[in-house]
């Protein structure tokens, strides 16, 4: 198989490479020349086989996404199909899944989870579409996805839209999973009295334990490199996919505290100074009389 | 009436002022020598009428209200009677009455609400303790609470540690109220495009709406002596209350979403850097490839 | 000044009495002709002054607001005025107005708060649009609002949409306010071994302490009537303005972890049975043989 | 090695069997006198070897592991070993090691993870006591722990305490963690409108993704056994550990929302109805007249 895949950075470049070690045939390009294969949106299209051009568009989300698409559609007959694989919401692929049938162009939405070690171990794939495009797109996927049974790192979750839907859940998960990691550190690390050693105790975590996962694997070797993780602050970027989770959870009436906990901590962590905390230092200092820092003492 | 009062700081200065406007007598000792009336703890017991000696102790919870008991208690005879208004733990009064009740030193926990503002409109009081003790310091009671129906300033809530356990639980309250309303102002503050003056629409809440309170009243205050409240910190220090109130659910298997959010508010705007979110940062940089904020890069 | 009114419910039918105490005419209509004056939106603004017609509409949020906005609109003529006096979301707003200006048609939304108390107490008010357009309503602004200063019970927040915006977080900060006290009143009842009586510490709260309010005395009220809340059940509604603040909090990157607490436990309170808990209790079965409740257990 | 081991339930008689799998001795004593291989605590000290024994209590924690313990020690000399392996509260540790001191017995905190599974998989360990007595038991825990490399399944995390209190936070973390999911599971079920099964999405995240983990493979095979969870209900228990874990945070002002959003998750799940949201219901309908549920209604 032949396709097309349009953005090459820490995702898609590592994509490009899963996809030629399955055997495929991969035109890629990107804005930044050294690493593109063709120095266009248009090339990559002319590149592609003219019976069926498949693209794959792997860009951050946002407007963006829907330029690429735009660009790439312009260049598509009846019969070509897109797949945005970025972390797009769920929402906008219905709006872009229905522009582009108007023009007989398939769209399927891609879910990819697995960050820089998808290239060696696989991608965990939740893809949204029609049965037939999906059928067809089988290929690419099965390249991408982790070795094992199919099901276990691959999911067609349902027409276009559920891909990221499925998406969105996860990271809205992992960012629950984290914090809850993240404040068990914490806790340990703040009994240097008593514990000797957080990172051990991490470490022996891994194995047999409730809570071993991959994501404790990933701590432990960042704890193995940075023990007392003095080397990185605590400011944490947030993508939307932790936001479109509490906003729908929220639209729907699912109580999600912990989920929005996680994504909160995250939006504190990026404040300077917190407007609401500076209102509730302020009352305590007109009722109690409670002295407050001024802003001068930095 | 004459008793003494121990502490003569923020609250209970002007508590000695409110007494003796009510036309009760009080000696008053502190370790500030300028506006005590004695020289020493034991001055201001000899000071009493012997008859029946009352000292009311307000000092800051913890091991310096332990001490101070025990030297005022070293100076009483059987009949005397100690009142502790600071915040104690409530489990701490159970003690106290216990051990001074073997001498038959009566004993009376007092939670005070009102801050700096109870010299001029009144203290609310929370007591714990035996009917009769109580009926005793009702002459002091009357003279602290405000002025209108005595239960709606006052309230015997039960024995000994009552008072301070209401005392504790107004004061988790008071945490998830202010926090609302810091909550409230911070959104209304991001949102400058659209809303022309935050302070003016606290102003406006005052009356006839669902959320007008006292606390409002302050920060209205608040925002007029400081609109953007550029001259104070969002650094908020905890008392041990709000502590207690959510140690205090849990041991009970009460849900305290909301309080708690409120003290984890108040520990966070205290931390330079949060180890948790440290380790968020650290795991996000592992399977993602995030940048993140050195700590060098301040 | 003689204007409409469409919705004389709870909200709508006290506020057209309290318009008219205050001397002006008021036309109202609803859907419940027993309480309407007029048989429908066509008569309603045929009863009112060619010059300038001036219709608050009183509905429910979402669609009924837009169709009710429509068909007034399709009665008026340029310089008329159209004020959405319900839970509108704000986003709507600028919609609406823009919709209507292409006809001349003014359009102010007002943010109401108050409940059924408003009839006597007023209606804290807080507006958004143009500075002629609500210079021209001041006089029914005047009316509704409480007694007293104007700017403590009305507040012109900004453009179109200021309104809304400014009540929707009123009604999130109520929600994180209300359980607040709601997460006391439990923990106090938790301990019926030591607080004698949960109410008589609600009813001493309501002069001197910090955290006395308007809902305070609300609660109290609600004790009297029924100590141990026996007659009620635990089960709360929202609006979707709760929803809104959670949600713009999000979009704003500003942590609101009281006020989606609060929210969250809304949706707790409807549940039947919780999806997510039936996971978690199907996690812990899975690893530790845990005993759970079968769904025939009840 | 030959050991004593008091409690053969659910944990205690699957360890016995990997203990003697792995070549050890162990002489097992239950109140369930079927599958006890001793008539009582006594039989059991008497059958170790006279040299030094070393009984391991498996049995829940609070009161009845102070019992216990205490009656092994009765029949117990100088240079014995105590090690407690149920869910003590660390501080109880300090305590009983101190006591047990007295009369030259040694004393080791054991936090034992991995539930049902750890017969086949090793049970994660996390022990705290002096390195000489540790060095001593060593064979046990090698028999315990998992296969591969000792400090991924076993961790010495300090002096006495250190053991239990580092299971305490893995406990809470594992509350936070199974939270995750479990919100995850009800915004994806909310969605039968997109999702096609919720079951097979999480059976895809088994590899590749950022959110695999144990956990989340268990929630795979309860889905697969009942896809919508009919046959549970949404009750969830709890332990200690997360209680305290919670309790510990408060103490040392460390922010743990996702954790404690999790265990108020569990109270809630067991409340038929909730003190808390009845006093917000009254709320409502005092302000607001709006309709609530009366208790009769069910």
């Amino acid at each position: 198989m032949h396709i097309g895949l349009i953005g090459l950075g820490r995702m898609g470049g590592n994509m490009r490479d899963r996809i030629r070690n399955a055997g495929h045939e991969v035109t890629g390009y990107d804005q930044n020349q050294e690493i593109s294969d063709v120095e266009g949106v248009a090339d990559l299209v002319a590149a592609l086989p003219e019976a069926q051009r498949i693209v794959w568009v792997m860009v951050p989300a946002g407007e963006i996404t829907d330029s690429v698409v735009t660009q790439v559609a312009a260049q598509m007959h009846s019969g070509d199909i897109i797949i945005d694989g970025g972390n797009s919401k769920f929402s906008d692929d219905t709006r872009r899944a229905a522009d582009l049938a108007e023009r007989g162009i398939g769209y399927v939405d891609a879910g990819v989870s697995g960050g820089v070690w998808g290239r060696e171990n696989g991608y965990g794939l939740m893809v949204g579409g029609p049965d037939d495009t999906i059928a067809t797109l089988m290929p690419i996927f099965d390249a991408l996805r982790p070795e094992g049974p199919a099901e276990e790192g691959f999911v067609h979750a349902g027409p276009v839209g559920a891909g990221h839907y499925a998406k969105m859940v996860h990271n809205g998960i992992e960012y629950g999973v984290m914090q809850a990691y993240a404040e068990g550190y914490e806790i340990l690390a703040a009994r240097d009295d008593l514990i000797d050693d957080v990172g051990a105790i991490f470490t022996a975590w891994q194995r047999g334990t409730v809570v071993r996962s991959w994501l404790l694997e990933l701590l432990v070797k960042a704890l193995n490199e940075d023990p007392d993780l003095d080397e990185i602050r605590g400011f944490v970027a947030d993508s939307g996919e932790g936001r479109w989770t509490v906003q729908e959870a929220v639209e729907r009436a699912v109580p999600a505290p912990v989920i929005s906990a996680a994504l909160f901590a995250r939006f504190d962590s990026r404040q300077e100074d917190s407007p609401a905390m500076k209102a509730v230092a302020a009352l305590r200092q007109q009722f109690g009389g409670h002295a407050t820092k001024a802003a001068a003492d930095g």
